[in-house]
C-alpha cells in the first residue's frame, strides 16, 4: 500500500461526516484554514506524541486503543486549559510492517476520540519511521485560559476524573501477558481478570479527556493541570509554577472504591498507585470556591512543594512520577 | 540529564527572546495560549515530521541542520498557502543516546529557522523514542488562503526558488560518504568539493521556505503547492485537485546555471533532478497574472496530468518522487 493510496484510507476514517464549525479547508491540501474564532477568545494549543515501546506496547493494546490514547492525551491538555477541543491535525510515523488493517484500526480509535471530544481531525502527515509514534496537535477556544501558576494560598485543591486507576490496569495487563496469557486484541487478558481490575484495565485502554469539567473550571479556577506523569508529579508542576505548596489529604487519595478494590486484587497500596501512578487524565485545579464536577483533596498553603497530611501530621513527598529520560 | 533538565533547556533556547504578538502563554504550561487573530482572517494550520534514517542521516547532516530543516518543512507548508507563520509547537523524540549537547544543537537550528520566519516556537513535547524524529507544527495567519484546487486552463504555471539543486546536493554529500570522507559536522565533506556542489549542498542542508514569495502569491495566485516531494509530483498534485492538466516547458527547468553545473559535476540530467528531486520547497503557482518573485515555467490547460513540452511537441510524465511506503 503505498502512500498515496494510505492517505486516501485516513481521509476516509478521519475526514468522513459534516465539517467541523470553521473550518474551511481539511484534509489534503499542504496545511488546513481555519476561520479566526470569535475576537476576544483565546486559542489554547498543544501537541502531544505518543511512541512504541515508550506509552504503549502492541502486546498490550489494540490498535484502536492506541489510536484513542494518542488524541486523548492531547486532549486532556486542551482541557487542562479550561478550553473546549476545537480540531486536531494527526502525524503519524509507521513502520513499512503496519499493514492497511492496522492503519484503519488506528485511525478508527483517533476518530472515536475526537468524536468523544467533538474535535475533528482536520489533516496531518505520514512517514515511515522504526516504530509507530503519533503526534496530535489539537487547537481549543475558550474566553479565558487556565495556568499552572495562579494558586494562591486559601485555595483548595480540586480533583476531576480518577488518578491511579489506570496505572493499576497498565500494571494488571503486564502481569497477565508476563503470566503468558495473549493480550493483544479485544478481550483474551481481561476475560480471566476480576471485575476490578477489568475497570482498571479499561481506565488505562480508553483514558477520557474531561473536557465538560475542564470548561467548568475555567469559570472559577486560579491555576490547574492534568494528570499524565503522576498526581505527585503534575500536582508539584502546579505548585512549582504558582510558588506555593500543595497539602493533599490522604483520606481523599485512599477514598477511591475502584481504586482500592484494583489495588487490593494487584497486592498494591492505593495510595502509591494514586499518588504515582499516571495516564489518568485527571484534571487538577486550584480555587476558592467549588467546582463542578471535582472533589476536594487539599489546600494550597504557602511555602514550596508538595505535601501529604494524615490525622497525624504533614510530611513532604517527592514525586516519582514517569520521567523519560530518567538515570 | 533527566526530563525536567531538558526542557529547561530548550526553554532557553527556544523560548528567550521578546513573546510574539498575540502570544499570552509560551513554552511551560500544558498548552499554548494565543489571543484571536483579527476577524476575518485564516488560519493556517500544518504538521510535519523528519524521522533520523527516513528524512535524514546524522552522517550527513549536523544536528543544527537537523533542526532547521524540520522547522523549515513545515514552515513551507504555510507560504504555500499564502499565509504568514506566526507560531509553533515542536514534539521531539529522542533516543537515550541523544545527550544535551546534541539536543541544544537540535533546538539551535530550530530557533535560527524560527528566527528566520519570525514564528517563535512556544510549546512542545518531549518524549524518549527509538530514533530522533522531530515533529513541527505551525500556525499562520493570511486574509485570504491560497488551496492546491483552483487552477484554470489558461493560467500560467509561476515557480519560486529552486527545484532539483537540494537533490543534487543530498546525491553528492552520499557520494562523498560512500568515498569515505566523514560528512559530520561542518566542512569537512564538502571542503574537498567543487563549489557547484557546495551551493547544491547548502540548498539541502539550509531550505529556507519561501515566506515572502507566498504571500505575494497569496494576492493573486489561484492555486499553490510547495515542492518537497519533486516538481512533477507536487505540481501533479495540483493539477489532480484542480481537475486541470499542467505543461511544463522543458527550457524553464533547464535554465537554472547552479541545477546546470551541479548536474554536470554529479554527471547527471538537470532535468531529471529538476522534476523528480524533492526537498528545495520552492513554491508552484497556478495564476492569470505574474506574480513577483516566481518566474513562468508552464501552463495549465484543460485535461488531466502533466506533461512537458519543448520545440518538438509534449509527452506526459509520471511523477517519481519520494514516496514512504512505496513498494
Amino acid at each position: 500500500m503505498d502512500e498515496t493510496t494510505r492517505i486516501a484510507l485516513l481521509a476516509r476514517v478521519l475526514g468522513d461526516g459534516a465539517p467541523a464549525a470553521g473550518v474551511e479547508v481539511g484534509i489534503g491540501d499542504d496545511a488546513a484554514v481555519l476561520e479566526a474564532p470569535r475576537p476576544g477568545s483565546r486559542l489554547v494549543w498543544t501537541i502531544d506524541e505518543q511512541v512504541e515501546g515508550v506509552h504503549f506496547r502492541r502486546e498490550l493494546l489494540a490498535w484502536r486503543d492506541v489510536g484513542w490514547r494518542s488524541f486523548m492525551a492531547a486532549a486532556s491538555d486542551v482541557a487542562a486549559m479550561g478550553a473546549s477541543p476545537w480540531c486536531a491535525l494527526c502525524a503519524m510515523v509507521l513502520p513499512g510492517d503496519v499493514d492497511g488493517a492496522v492503519l484503519r484500526e488506528i485511525a478508527l480509535g483517533q476518530r472515536e476520540a475526537a468524536d468523544a471530544v467533538r474535535a475533528p481531525v482536520v489533516g496531518g502527515n505520514l512517514s515511515r519511521g522504526p516504530a509507530v509514534s503519533l503526534a496530535t496537535t489539537l487547537l481549543g477556544t475558550c474566553e479565558r485560559a487556565v495556568e499552572r501558576r495562579g494558586a494562591e494560598p486559601g485555595d483548595g485543591v480540586w480533583l476531576a476524573g480518577r488518578v491511579g486507576l489506570a496505572a493499576a490496569g497498565f500494571a494488571a495487563l503486564a502481569r497477565a501477558r508476563e503470566g503468558g496469557r495473549e493480550a493483544r486484541g479485544a478481550q483474551a487478558a481481561t476475560d480471566a481478570m476480576p471485575p476490578a481490575l477489568c475497570e482498571a484495565v479499561d481506565a488505562w485502554r480508553r483514558p477520557r479527556a474531561l473536557v465538560a469539567e475542564g470548561r467548568a473550571m475555567g469559570a472559577v479556577a486560579r491555576a490547574a493541570v492534568d494528570v499524565s506523569d503522576g498526581l505527585a508529579r503534575d500536582a508539584g508542576h502546579l505548585a512549582e509554577a504558582s510558588g506555593v505548596r500543595v497539602v493533599l489529604d490522604e483520606s481523599a487519595l485512599r477514598s477511591d472504591a475502584a481504586l482500592i478494590a484494583a489495588a487490593g486484587a494487584l497486592g498494591a497500596d492505593p495510595l502509591e498507585l494514586a499518588l504515582h501512578g499516571g495516564e489518568d487524565y485527571a484534571l487538577v485545579a486550584a480555587s476558592r470556591a467549588p467546582i463542578p464536577g471535582f472533589r476536594r483533596i487539599g489546600e494550597v498553603r504557602e511555602g514550596r512543594g508538595l505535601a501529604l497530611r494524615d490525622g497525624a501530621g504533614e510530611r513532604s513527598i517527592e514525586p516519582r512520577g514517569f520521567d523519560h529520560f530518567a538515570t
